[in-house]
């Protein structure tokens, strides 16, 4: 059983900036920190053993539901940033992802954002109660007890 | 003087869903919204005669600071959708605008959300006041009296 | 019959830049160019009618199997493109379409390319015919008596 | 002095495919080879020490004037690819790279390419020659005698 007390580490995703990501303004566009949200949420899943394709391949699917995003400082062309994710909040049929996106360099702060996903069954659309597999997993990643 | 009872109608921005924005749930990817929400708001400036391109050319830029997008239901390929666009707050170095994104043909709410945008000194990123035209122009828009 | 002397006037597509769509060097970035390139050429088969979207409705895709860009003069950010279609070349399973994409204004050369898409089977992948409506409607196009 | 007989090996870059990357089609869309080929090019320059972020501080910039792609098998999300590049001409003011993109998994050939950069000055877009540091890079890069 997993102690309450304890929060698990957030899982630490390592990106570098590509050039096609900024924009005129020399900084990364605002709209690449939900690409580098999914993929640190992804590479987590995976390293949890869970990974969202094998997902899909069973039929399920986890869209965006909601998404919030607060910018903090500019990210640059080639700088390394890491994303922490925790699993903050397991629905029966959602789970929400918190993300704090860094500079590797100094540890600035530059974008700190959420996403709830929906669970639904890709046949139809409809929204369905998580896997049992996948809801254990997240809770245990969530830390805490089932 | 504007009449504070009256909320002005929102801008209408109409588009087309481009093959390159759906993923492979068949629907548009949802970081793409952030950009549809983009075009949206430029185009409102510019046809409040408060050309984005322009402000940049002065030096003063309008990074977006926060973002909230709730997704209500899948926009798919060749889908015509408008956003309608409305300036919800003008702060002394701040603007915030609300967006409600629909499917042309029959009205069916997509997405919503919100941006908020600082005001800062393109040569070093500080934050800066609006210029007094650019706050006038949003405060009109907004539909408030100056 | 057409005519094999009179070539058919381009498609015209005409797109804003998006904000988005630069990158640091205060251009479009060079990959867009193929979302512009997509974006005229869905554009073109929808007013042939045959639109891309309903092909796919019928378990047919046209991937892009070969694609070639020169890069003449910078677009900038708000800059109004036109990109000129046509169809040089349709095979039994496969289509090939050339663009040139200029600037509104003043008509410049921004970009020139060429795509050339593979008829598919979208169940399984396998290349297949063109549908003889689809052939027919692309000859037709082109300027060429079947 | 490098033997003419001897082509180095080429750069290897690897990349997992995003979820936003794919299309409906369930696979990468094409557009996004563009960017994984500029990733694997400026890692390889990286690797050279002579890193493009670098290069542009100097003022220098060496946008894309040339692409060509080909595209062979299907990428999918969270497929590992490798992508292989080469320097094959070093211009006196351009330089040309070719790529290979590889599953990882089993080696399967996925996409190639080539792009020709031009080397233009920053400040006003005029075609300028390499600087002399960057050409004899580029030039041991591609296995010839300078």
């Amino acid at each position: 059983m997993v102690d309450d007390a304890s929060q698990p580490p957030p899982h630490r995703h390592h990106l570098l900036v590509r050039y096609g990501e900024t924009d005129q303004m020399g900084r990364v566009h605002h709209a690449n920190y939900l690409l580098y949200f999914e993929e640190a949420r992804t590479g987590m899943m995976r390293e949890l053993g869970a990974s969202y394709a094998g997902l899909e391949r069973r039929g399920v699917g986890l869209p965006v539901r909601k998404a919030d995003l607060r910018y903090r400082q500019a990210a640059l062309y080639e700088e390394e940033l890491v994303v922490e994710t925790r699993i903050t909040r397991v629905g029966p049929a959602s789970v929400t992802f918190e993300y704090r996106c860094l500079r590797e360099a100094d540890g600035g702060l530059v974008a700190t954002g959420s996403t709830e996903l929906a669970c639904i069954d890709l046949a139809d659309g409809r929204l369905i109660h998580l896997p049992a597999d996948m809801a254990r997993v997240f809770r245990g990643a969530q830390g805490s007890a089932e």
